[in-house]
């Protein structure tokens, strides 16, 4: 059977917002798994911030896409043909597919997807990359203690609403920084953040003040800009900055903004460390463990925000993240006969 | 016998760099000490960047020297006269006795200087608050281990040409970025600096890539603005940013500016921690004790730049630090019939 494959692929490097000549589709025979492969029908793709900065040329923490290569893409695919002895047809499995229908893989970075335990997209949510991100960004980065109070940027999106859960979880007063009363409602209601923010309210300096009256101990970041300014000035002794992203910024057309109040870190003896949830590697079991077990207990909830789609409405659902847009785990499912 | 008091105080708010009306002069009687209280005639005035700082209204880490108070200043002065039991007459104490040419005490935060270990105003410098800060945040708030490569900027300034030839000491390749060829030429042949940078030549980033091939690993920041933004693309791998200063930005007449680059923390999973000497007092006898004992072996050069006036030239004194004049620790040495 012969299966066409249709792809997204990246056709000039963006300024600013990406448009529509920014992109390309290709429709072509999808390739055929060889020796030791397997081929995967992409069911659900994870639409990241992150993506932003991986089409942009220059220094990241991964390599730039190139120009004509396929958009890259984490996501859950189901195997379909197999001549890997490891993978069987119907194994649902983890990977960085690329924003296309089929991929041939492999096995390599590839996990797999218990999905009795729960459905495909939770697994790409709180169960997976950005569950994780939050639990060893707030826990290991943030160096997180009960009691303490934890502001979280970007916190009606995927890694943010898990990071203010687990505060929540771990004996901490949870801020939440979201735009809009529904995603702030969200937040205090559904989730249980101890407050929320509405940055788009004005007077971040006031609202900040007043839910954290005795300062900020971990501020988990996922925006940059005023928001991180303003939270600067509001840090406790000792505070800890996780810098987990900085999705203000990344359709900047000139320098990105950098943080004019990082002097605080002095004044309040503070420290701020980026990292990268890859690193974690070897601890991903550890984390998915626990975050099971929180997930069954009922003490975190999961939330995805799936568009139904082909790879063509890629570049409109990835622009929901910069227009906030999305409320919980952004994800395209793939039409397909499934 | 009645002495005069010369004082300098804060007239106004400065914007941007202090200018003549930011200042008044007093003469007065000097004050008598009472009971439990001595007088110093002030002999020799640190004068640092920092100060700026304590000049600008809102939240830092000391308060704000108010509006007509005499300018905060650290200092050696003599004990002229004394009603304490624990101080005499002749005895050299450093304190934070302020711009002007007699402070009582009662011995807060007074301390002894030997001045037969080295000259009083090495106890400024190498020996003092100066060196200090080389030692803990180098060692302490960097982590220094030995073959890393350590980057320094304001490197031919009292903090950062400690913190270099400290670097050295620990077996580390010590980098200096100071501004012209005759402080490059001092930090590489007269203090071992195994290279230095002058970012007043231009292409700071070339001349970083190739002093730094393999990465900075520590970087000392006294400077901020485009140089913390260049280093920030050079990190290695778990580099550690130290902020101890931001000389470039105190004169800032709109908002300071931050680092744009700072995304690359996450690049290099990296952290840039902000510290104040202060918090580490209790260690201070630790540090002064190294300090001596490398000074003393020779490894450790001591460089004082030191003016003679009287307090209505500390304005000026305090300019050269912002006109990148001064070579070591800057220091005004008060005229006085000593």
């Amino acid at each position: 059977m012969t299966f066409v494959n249709a792809q997204c692929r990246l056709a000039a490097r963006p300024v600013g917002l990406p448009q529509a000549s920014d992109w390309s589709y290709v429709e072509e025979p999808a390739l055929e798994p060889g020796d030791g492969e397997f081929r995967v029908q992409v069911e659900y793709l994870s639409v990241d911030p992150a993506m932003r900065s991986w089409m942009n040329a220059g220094r990241s923490y991964v390599p730039a896409v190139e120009i004509g290569e396929v958009m890259r893409a984490a996501g859950i695919g189901r195997v379909i043909d197999s001549h890997h002895p490891d993978y069987d047809v119907g194994e649902h499995l983890y990977g960085v597919f690329g924003v296309q229908r089929y991929a041939v893989s492999d096995g390599s970075g590839v996990t797999r997807v218990d999905t009795t335990l729960a459905p495909a997209p939770v697994h790409l949510g709180v169960l997976g990359i950005s569950g994780l991100t939050a639990y060893f960004g707030l826990l290991d980065v943030g160096r997180l203690e009960p009691g303490q109070t934890v502001a979280v940027s970007g916190a009606a999106g995927s890694v943010g609403s898990v990071a203010g859960q687990i505060a929540r979880i771990k004996g901490c007063r949870a801020i939440g920084i979201a735009g809009g009363p529904d995603k702030c409602r969200w937040l205090v209601e559904e989730l249980g953040f101890d407050a929320a923010i509405d940055y788009k309210a004005g007077d971040l300096r006031s609202q900040l003040n007043a839910s954290a009256p005795d300062g900020v101990d971990v501020f988990f970041d996922n925006v940059g800009g005023e928001v991180l300014d303003q939270v600067l000035l509001r840090l406790a002794r000792g505070a800890r900055v996780v810098i987990c992203g900085a999705v203000s910024q990344y359709n900047a057309t000139e320098a990105p903004r950098g943080p004019a109040n990082y002097m605080q870190l002095l004044v309040a003896r503070a420290s701020m460390t980026g990292f990268v949830i890859f690193d974690y590697a070897d601890r991903y079991a550890e984390g998915v463990t626990q975050l099971a077990q929180w997930l069954g207990g009922g003490q975190l909830q999961s939330r995805e925000d799936v568009v139904q789609g082909d790879v063509d409405q890629f570049p409109d659902v990835l622009l929901r993240l910069f227009h906030g847009e999305n409320t919980g785990k952004l994800i395209l499912a793939l039409e397909g006969d499934r």
